[in-house]
């Protein structure tokens, strides 16, 4: 089965946040690659990676970094196969501000779709709805997750109900 | 030819912004649909229009709102094909960071993505590109639309490289 | 005696915070119901929740929700009775400020009653508040806890003004 | 009929904003009263208000200030009964943090129910839905309100859907 | 000798920090008393202190809160001598912009003086310079305590200099 | 009669702010001097104003600047007599952060005692309290200047609620 | 003579603000080049610049670019010789927050000199200060223009000191 | 072999974080001297610093500071050499903000060269671009340095790509 989703970031430190993105799409049976590109210390990699993305046949690509995040958007400005961002709170982030901001305001023309701080199990489930809207078994395979989500919050919703709040805080 | 993607926002006040998400979409050959839905004012209609999006064939669905931004997550928790949310600076707005967070900072489950502040084109682009990573024509359309702004810098640089920045500034 | 205030979050993690709204009411006599209900996990459930919220005597909601907190906001959509809304600060959160905008900045005719971030003890007096508005044993337990807080402030006074201040700190 | 609802602010200049507070109620069927009372400038004056506002009758009071605005907050520790605050931004104001700030954190014991920057309108609604709550009458205004507001949205929808959105952008 | 300075915070829990205000008056020589007095648990205890501060012979008054801070603003609303404000980062603040904003950005005619965020070392030396432009002995004792800051950079540089950082770092 | 308050400012650009510090000591019946030194541009001009501040007999100083505003706090280095700084928004500066932020934030040791933005009146009312701590007709122009200030708003208070808003608002 | 200094932008809007670095530079007698290179728009051309810098004789780029501002970093990464950043304010952005952080936070190994927001007359006089290090002329140039930015201090200081602010207020 | 580089700091304190630019500077072959100097404790040692800087053969400073960080701004007053400077998150700073803005946002005139919150790494690199560009074999060290950190990244991507992200993560 062909791989549709590349999973970049700009250092292995990264790899804690940005594994949540590969396990999603694991559990949604989606097939992916990953691998560190770096567009400061790699540029050259990172170009590489871009242009050849669409013809090795991704469908779409996870890019995670932390700070002054140029690597979603550099590799966004390569291809035209669509790119998520994931910003990541490094450690001398100013609190996560100049991740978000550097991946989220792209130029128009650019764009990159940008997740929640450290968001990338969200990243993973978004490039997953990607493939789903155009493969039925992931759509379904969304659904059923979606559904999942749902009876969680429903049996703790039914304890709280049942025993009250204080034994549910107990735990 | 099917429509493929929903461009809904908050309010019609909306529309100077969002719009240009509905010409970006038509410069790159998809079809699209375009209407008011709001979270707040119209909580049945949004339900409606988010269960039925996929049946009806949308693959894309751009939200974009204002202040507590809660069109795009909320559509999103009730499809599972991708919505793509843009934070709109209206005019009671705390510099636009209200939208923008509320927007972007999703529960892990309930991914939007999100594009830059008032970034309605490039939601269009982005929606586009996603047709695009399965539809041949559409990617086709989306190189030749790089290379257009390619092409826009590279004259730009030349007049500026040939009779200065003067003569440009004068313009 | 009928319940008068309805407690709802969107995960069972909020409970921690969500909890010191039940001590308040508890303290000042008022009766309330909590649960969990989530915004983009079980929409279904929270429109019925909402909707059915003043039918079954509910006199105020107090909605908890951190990230991109749409919770407190859809539930006032659908209700007219006041809703309260506690911004929480979860673990990706941006400082916090991701829920405090996304509660507070509500559009032109659907306003959530804000409290400080994490104010869930705030939240519980405000419904007391509200309820003791109208009902004069509820109101006369207010003057009574204001009156304790105004004792506890007095007494670290006097004994600071006693004992020096330098007595007050080693303990 | 009694007045429920006494809407304060910190100067005169702050009445384009407050008196949409003025309207919402009007609007509503809630009798109000409406004057001028700053905790800085007329510290005994703010001191008398709070103190009586419960014995001549008031369900709800509405503060409205700028900057570092204390009139709200100083309010509710001299009544039981709801204080609703509208953080306004004043000419030399910081974007507006400052008076959402100096309203919104309130500390344990006292709170302020926090309406959006210049969110006056939507603090006259939260009040009538207060009073709403035990008025049936209010109640049925303020649901027939929400029924407006839905109605104005379809309305602007079908047009758009019948015209175009073009049509509505060039009026 | 006469008490000058009134230092006073909104709760016991702020003496940790606004000890350090009590610290550097002794250190400079300058009488100061100390006490707890709360603008929102005990504003009839803050009307009195602040009103008879100047005939009790008190020159300065500092005042040290968190959160929505009004205890400074409040006292300067109701006294003609300098009150100096103290923001505090409590554990529930927005990083300590609420308190920080909520104290500095006070109206046309109510100044207050504020220092940095947990300032209160610098409370106490702004308080005895401005004893001090009046008192000489007091002025001499604040010319000495720079000297002293001087000395400790100047040794500290030339342990660095024979040194090496390395030996420094080490330490 | 000798001087007391010398005002000072980075840049002439900065006198349409700063004057308001002259025309409140005026009002209060201070004697000031005006002039402009920059901490940037003329450096030794500044430690020369701040060296010598004392020995020409002035009680305070008041020192407004914009962007990375370094003039009061470089002033408090040099002197000990309490300096006042008036954070300046200017053209370029970031929604005037950069001003507030680097005159508040002064390390232990340095004191400066700062105002709202823009808040050049304040300064000079805070200036006057200093003198008129030891000076009992400054205190009592003090005195007199917030009974003014206390009158205007029971007067706007009055005709409101003589007139109804309406009338207030149509002037 | 030889280029020295190369000063490229993302945009020719960005024009207007960057024309200032090219007019510094011209005063104080440094040669330069003056062209648009888009990081998103013409990554190639990007890449090209910045490789063949050094060897074309630049010792000092200036890179200037708005919102997600990836230009200045990612020349950064493809040359050794310093990179300046001006980060622009442009028209979607969130009050330069954006470009400022984008620039500023670049991760270990490739560092960026970035200059205040717009600040591109100062990216000019740094570059020139970082020619004039190892030029004697230049240097001298330098110290020239301090000596003017001292004078039209001193002048207006002179001024105002002699004819009264009103005056200087005046023209 | 002369000494190229000053780097100077406000405090001891600072020493941990501005180590980094020595250590960077020692690896890439470029002599340095180390300091203390402190804007506002020993502001005369500073002037005597900034003002000889040139002459004792210095061709660049790097210069250290946290919260309202004065002493790059002062110090780039006057000297013509390029000064970089160095925010540093201390104890009460408000998340950094503080002391970037300080640094930051010189007025026009004087620029810093500043680089990341913490940043004193990339200082040191930065500070040896500025020689490498006129010096042959540090411009050859930055070129080897770029090598090193682009291996690094190869390296571990190489396996991650063989050995799968689970065994990365396990390390």
């Amino acid at each position: 089965m062909s791989v549709h989703v590349g999973i970049i970031m700009g250092s292995q430190s990264d790899l804690p946040i940005m594994s949540e993105a590969a396990l999603a799409l694991e559990e949604l049976g989606v097939n992916y690659e990953l691998t560190v590109v770096s567009a400061h210390r790699t540029p050259d990699r990172m170009v590489e990676y871009a242009k050849t993305a669409r013809d090795r046949g991704l469908k779409v690509i996870i890019a995670g970094a932390g700070g002054a995040a140029h690597l979603p958007g550099m590799v966004a400005s390569m291809t035209s196969i669509p790119v998520i961002g994931v910003p990541i709170k490094s450690s001398n982030s100013i609190d996560g501000w100049d991740s978000v901001l550097s991946i989220l305001q792209m130029p128009g023309g650019i764009p990159v779709a940008t997740v929640a701080l450290n968001g990338a199990k969200n990243a993973g489930i978004l490039a997953a709805s990607i493939v789903g809207a155009f493969d039925k078994k992931i759509g379904q395979n969304l659904d059923n997750y979606k559904e999942t989500l749902k009876e969680k919050v429903e049996d703790s919703a039914k304890k709280i109900e049942t025993n009250g709040w204080r034994s549910a805080l107990e735990k």
